[in-house]
């Protein structure tokens, strides 16, 4: 599992803002054959983009990966400060208050707009992105290297909320939401990403008996995602009506993996409301005109991820319970 | 059906922008035991404020209904010109190109926001109001009349796309967005509004065999709905797949009559974006927390009707074919 021996597997960035699913979405990551995760890069979010990247590089040195490097991204957001995340969701330390085994290692020098830029001119266009945060480091790559989409293979983002309610607001999903301004340099760049947006995410679940089984895993990584379920099911209590929680992050993970695919997922003008009114942080997706079925709208170049081939909850057990090498912390 | 035998009958006003589903609403409500309706304004949308008057007029006359005042309503939006209306879908008339028997009387003096405030007034209280076009009228009404809903019963109307694809852009429903200003006025007015947006209107449909009851219907303006939806099928034909129409303008006719009624029309936080971005004239209603079932939110006021007990089409194509007046046209 060391960087040499994953020279044929597609290297990913990943963007987070860790937080109990940006947690489970790494650990996918780190378990996926299809991928090399080549660097991390954090944001505020769910927690502080510094906590974020104390709680990224304790879970990849639980998985005895601390070879991949973590880069500290914005606190703040383009147009406000960061103003503490959602200790109530994801914990004061916003892996649900779970204790990790303490990496011997601190994030790297660079920031993680920086590490982006510096990776995707390495891999030469073979890059993938994946953003389950925030996309203020995104936004901050893009202003200073305004050429980075022709290096960079994919981006996929869980955020926004087509045709559901929002999350932080009546249709602003937080990710995105949180930094509109943000958001719209991704959607205004010239690549081509993927939205997976909270009409999926909320849709795919893990439930008590899922928990169960990350806490019999072999490696202590995926036990302590388990125990971070504990508060984030109580969390989803009074949406789902029973303890649960909804996959957003790891579904972002497993489309740009590739291992899990999209049933319905049109390419359709995307752009974001980043003025001050009451729609402020909403991705409205132009999906007029998708009642008899998927339709790819003429000259849009963003897609948005409305429906699964396969439940994303099995999938995502199999491979966590799975994964076992030999580097990681058991 | 006179209105000196009509007085035990719930008074209405309806202002509209004759339309075919407008005629369609005009002649449910004629045909309705429950109300009486009072008088009409109009305004732009579907077609001018003028020929919506004349198409009203003659509708009207077709019912022997020659004793509804209509008023024509204004012209022009709040914030924009009128820009000529939806001919491709009602018609170059409005009315599916359909020749209707001319009335002999025009519209009265009095434009509609005066003659809703005079009936308001008249029937001290117990007048609703229903609105199937922009809501101009009743914003020129609130603006001369502050006071006005101390004297409404109640208002239903037609618009806004909550969870739903808008129609004139992503977000935004004709009649709510073709006038996001005075939809504004509407919602904050300090009446109680009840809305019917497209998530319901375009799950209620008539079809061709409905078309052929109302084309052999007894009376003459029913039998011209009839030929009108020739017209409008042809539109819906990429929507739906197959010659049908959505029942958007007779569904807030039949929720306020209070024959149809709503299975699912949570009190939420209900504001109009009246913004220049990419939302403006969206509806954003709010309605998250409702996945467990409707809850309605303290404080809310509005309303917003999600689904119905019953399907309308039936009920409506009844009510239609059973109206046979004496002073009706034959």
């Amino acid at each position: 599992m060391s960087a040499a021996t994953t020279s044929s597997r597609r290297p990913v960035y990943f963007d987070c803002d860790t937080g109990i699913d940006d947690s489970m979405a790494l650990a996918y990551l780190l378990a996926s054959p299809e991928i090399d995760l080549v660097g991390v890069g954090t944001v505020s979010g769910n927690c502080s983009a510094a906590q974020a990247a104390r709680n990224t590089l304790d879970l990849l040195h639980m998985a005895g990966r601390d070879d991949v490097p973590v880069a500290v991204g914005a606190h703040d957001f383009i147009a406000r400060k960061f103003d503490g995340g959602v200790p109530w969701i994801h914990g004061d330390n916003g892996v649900g208050n779970v204790n990790l085994t303490t990496a011997p290692r601190g994030p790297c020098r660079q920031d993680a707009a920086d590490l982006l830029r510096d990776l995707a001119n390495q891999h030469d266009g073979a890059l993938s992105v994946v953003t389950v945060g925030p996309t203020t480091n995104i936004a901050t790559a893009l202003a200073r290297e305004p050429g980075l989409p022709s290096l960079i293979r994919s981006v996929t983002t869980m955020g926004g909320a087509a045709l559901v309610p929002g999350n932080i607001s009546a249709v602003a999903e937080a990710n995105l939401g949180n930094d509109p301004e943000a958001a719209a340099m991704l959607l205004g760049a010239s690549w081509n990403c993927t939205l997976v947006p909270l009409d999926v995410t909320l849709e795919n679940q893990l439930f008590e008996a899922d928990r169960q089984a990350l806490l019999s895993a072999p490696t202590a990584l995926v036990r302590a995602v388990g125990a971070m379920l504990d508060l984030y099911f109580d969390f989803y209590v009074p949406f789902y009506g029973l303890r649960s929680c909804a996959l957003h992050d790891p579904m972002a993970a497993a489309i740009a993996v590739g291992a899990i695919r999209a049933a319905r997922v049109p390419a359709v003008e995307i752009v974001m409301d980043t003025g001050s009114g009451p729609g402020r942080g909403q991705m409205i997706c132009d999906l007029r005109g998708q009642r008899l079925g998927p339709v790819d709208q003429p000259g849009a170049r963003h897609r948005v991820v409305l429906e699964l081939e396969a439940p994303l909850g099995l999938h995502l057990i199999e491979r966590l319970t799975r994964f076992n090498p030999p580097e990681a912390l058991k």
